[in-house]
C-alpha cells in the first residue's frame, strides 16, 4: 500500500464528463489499496472566464481578486467528489483554508509556506480519498490565497512532500516530456526519465508541459514525479526525479527553444561597478525578465557594450526604461533587434562530455545558421538565431546529438 | 450615523456594469455616513449552470454540493468589493465562513444558527464596508453550508439581526409590495409599509418579492425590512414591519393568488384519531406540501371526507403515496380535481372589521365565481376556485375591497 497524489489540469477536467473519466483513473489506483489525495484545477476556461468578470470592472486588488478566482477551483473540487462517490469511492472536498494550506507573500502570487496534512491523512483510516482545490491557499490574515507560479501543480508537489507520498502523478493533455516539442520536430522520442534539473531547465526553454517553479519544489522536496497523459492513463509517462541513469551515457536530453525574444545592446556603458546592477534593477523593478547576457569590455576605452534578451512583448517597456536610464548614465546608443529565437540544448551529461558546445556551434554553421548570442549553464547551452531559422536549428540539433534514436 | 443592510439579489448583479451600478447605491448610503453590510447574490444565472453541472454529474451528496453551488456567491463578493474600491469606498469582501456565520442542519437547506459579527464590527471603525456572501455559512464541522429557505435575504436579515442594524435594504428587480400583482391587475397600488404577518401571507400566496422565511426571520429578529429596486435607488420602497399604521383602517392590504393548485378528495376516512395525522405525515415525508384542510363529519356514519390541496405538480405523487395508503386505511375513494386556484386576500385590519368574509364571497357569488374550498387564518381568507376565473376573481376583489385607492 503506497500514498499517492494525481492531479489532474483544467484540460482533464473541463467538462463533467471528463471528470467523471477522471475519477475512473483515481479508482484503478484506489482499488490498489493506496491511500489517494486528488488535487484538481479549475475546469478549462473557468478561470479565464472569472479573471474576465474582473477585467470588466477593472480595478487592481489582488486579494479580491484571489477572492473570484479560486471560485474555480473550488467548484472542480466538489465536482470531483461527487464523481468518486458516484462509483462507489469514499471522499471528500477539501479547499485550501480547510486543509489548511498556509501561503505566504502577496495575493496572486503567494508561496506555499507550509502544508498541515494531519486531517486529511486522518481520513485515509476511513479509506476516505481527499479531493483538494488546487492554486489556492490561506494567509496568516485569514484570507484566500492563489499561488502564482506552478499553480495547481504545485499544490500537488506540497502535498506529496507533506504526507510523503510515494509518488505525484501530474495528469495532464500530453503523455510525458519529449526530446523535444512535437509539433515542431518530427522524430522526437518521448522520455522515461529526466533530472529535476533537466526539466527545470527544459520548462524554461519553452516545454509547457509543467511549470519550472513546481519542477524547482519539487527537486527541492525530493518528490518522484510523473507526467502522465488522462488520455492515456495506462501509460506511465514520463518521471521527474533525482537520480536519473541516462542511458548510453547521453550527453543531450532534449531540445528546447522560445520565439518571441528581443536582444537589446547598450553601446557605450560605463566600465563601472553599479551600472549594470542599476540597469537590471530598473527592468527587474518593472517586471521586464531578462534572459541571456553578453558583456564586450574596451578595457582602453573604459567603456563597454552590454547585450541582452527579453521577451518581445516587453521590448517596449524596456526601451522606455533605457531611454530614461540612458541620459542619466551617459549611454551613447540604445540598439534593438526583433524576431528572434532562443534554442536551447538541454543535459546532465553534458557536465562530463567535453566538446558539446563546439558540436552544436558547427552544427548550427554547417546548417548556415547565424549566431547572435550564446550563454551556457552547467547542464545547458542556448544560442539566440534568426527566429525563421528556429524549425531548421532544432531539427538539425534534435539529428546531431541523436536524441531520434533510443 | 446609522448602521445599515444592503442586500443585492442576483438580477442586480447580473453583470459586472450592473455590480458597478449598486456599488453606486452603497456609495450613497456611505456618503451619508452609514455603516455598512453590503450582501450579495450570485450573478443571475450563475447559480442555475454550477447546479447544471452538480445535476449532470447525477449523484447526490447535499455536502458537495454546497462547496459547487456556493462559489457563485463568492464571485459577487469579490467582484462587488472591487467594484466599491474603484470608486474610493474601502472594503473588503467576507465568505460565510470567514464571518463566520454558524448553520445547523442538513447540507442544502441549513438553517442560520448564529452571526458572529465583531470582526466586521471591527471593520467599521476604519470606515470599511463588508461585502458579505449570500446564501452561504459554515457547520460545525468546518464545512461550507448553503441555506435553503429564504437565501441570501435570510443572510441579510440575519446580519442585520446581529449588528443591531437600522435597516436591512432587499434591493431587486421590483420596487415594492403591491396591493396585488401587478401584470394581472391594471389598478394596483404600492404599498409604502406592510406588516411582517401580512408580508408572510402576500409571499406564501404567490408574491414572489421575499421568501416567507426571510421575512419571518425578519418578524422574530424585529428588523425593518425595505423591498427597493435596484434600477430607481431613489425610491423608498415598501418597508415591512412590525408597527404598521393603516390609513384610513384598511381591512384588506393586499390580493394574492397562486395557480395550479390540485384538490383531493378522501372519501369515507374512518373518523377516529390518528388516520388524519397518518395521512398528512405520509405526505410530508414525501415533501408533499399540504395546504387547505376540510373536513367534512357525518357523525351518524363515524365516517368523514376529507378534502385538502396541494401543487399541481405533487399531484401524480400524492396520488401514489394515497393508493398504498387507501388500502390500508379503508379510504372507500380518492377524487381529484386540477387546475384551480387559490385566490387570498390579506389584512390585519380584518382582525378589527367584522363582515369581511361575507363582502368576499358576495363579491364573487355576483362574478358567477364558484368557490370549491374555503380557508381562514387571522388576518387572510383564502378561496379554492376554477383557475380560468384567477384574474377575473383578483381585479374584483381589488376593486370590491378598494385596493386601487389611496
Amino acid at each position: 500500500m503506497s500514498t499517492i497524489v494525481l492531479k489532474f489540469g483544467g484540460t482533464s477536467v473541463a467538462t463533467t464528463e471528463l471528470i467523471e473519466s477522471a475519477a475512473n483513473i483515481v479508482k484503478s489506483e484506489y482499488d490498489k489499496g493506496n491511500n489517494i489525495v486528488v488535487v484538481v484545477s479549475a475546469m478549462s476556461g473557468a478561470t479565464n472566464q472569472l479573471i474576465e468578470h474582473v477585467d470588466k470592472i477593472n480595478y487592481n486588488d489582488d486579494s479580491e481578486y484571489d477572492v473570484v478566482v479560486s471560485s474555480g477551483e473550488q467548484v472542480t473540487a466538489g465536482l470531483m467528489s461527487l464523481a468518486l462517490k458516484k462509483i462507489g469511492l469514499p471522499s471528500r472536498s477539501w479547499l485550501g483554508w480547510q486543509v489548511p494550506i498556509i501561503t505566504r507573500g502577496s495575493h496572486r502570487n503567494s508561496f506555499i509556506d507550509k502544508v498541515i496534512p494531519d486531517k486529511i491523512i486522518n481520513d485515509f483510516e476511513n479509506k476516505k480519498i481527499a479531493v483538494v482545490a488546487g492554486f489556492q491557499g490561506i494567509s496568516n490574515e485569514g484570507r484566500i490565497t492563489t499561488i502564482g507560479r506552478g499553480g495547481s501543480d504545485n499544490t500537488a508537489v506540497f502535498i506529496a512532500s507533506a504526507i510523503k507520498a510515494e509518488r505525484c502523478d501530474i495528469y495532464t493533455d500530453v503523455d510525458g516530456v519529449y526530446t523535444s516539442d512535437p509539433r515542431m520536430t518530427e522524430n522526437v522520442r518521448r522520455l522515461d526519465k529526466i533530472s529535476y534539473e533537466e526539466m527545470i531547465e527544459m520548462a524554461s526553454q519553452g516545454a509547457k508541459v509543467l511549470q519550472t517553479a513546481s519542477v524547482e519544489s519539487a527537486m527541492s522536496n525530493d518528490v518522484d514525479v510523473y507526467v502522465r497523459s488522462t488520455f492515456s492513463p495506462s501509460d506511465k509517462g514520463t518521471l521527474i526525479s533525482n537520480d536519473v541513469n541516462h542511458e548510453n551515457d547521453r550527453a543531450v536530453t532534449g531540445v528546447a527553444y522560445s520565439k518571441d525574444e528581443a536582444k537589446i545592446t547598450l553601446i557605450d556603458v560605463e566600465d563601472k561597478p553599479g551600472v549594470a546592477a542599476e540597469i537590471f534593477n530598473k527592468l527587474a523593478e518593472n517586471s521586464v525578465n531578462v534572459d541571456m547576457i553578453v558583456q564586450n569590455n574596451f578595457i582602453e576605452r573604459k567603456m563597454t557594450n552590454l547585450t541582452f534578451t527579453i521577451p518581445m512583448i516587453d521590448l517596449d517597456k524596456a526601451l522606455k526604461i533605457l531611454e530614461n536610464l540612458g541620459k542619466k548614465l551617459k549611454i551613447s546608443k540604445v540598439l534593438n533587434e526583433k524576431n528572434l529565437s532562443k534554442v536551447s540544448i538541454i543535459g546532465s551529461g553534458m557536465r562530463n562530455q567535453p566538446g558539446i558546445a563546439a558540436k552544436m556551434f558547427e552544427c548550427l554553421s554547417k546548417n548556415k545558421i547565424n549566431i547572435e548570442v550564446i550563454s551556457t549553464s552547467e547542464i545547458k547551452i542556448s544560442v539566440l538565431i534568426d527566429k525563421d531559422k528556429t524549425e531548421e536549428a532544432v531539427n538539425a540539433l534534435h539529428t546531431v546529438f541523436q536524441l531520434d534514436q533510443i
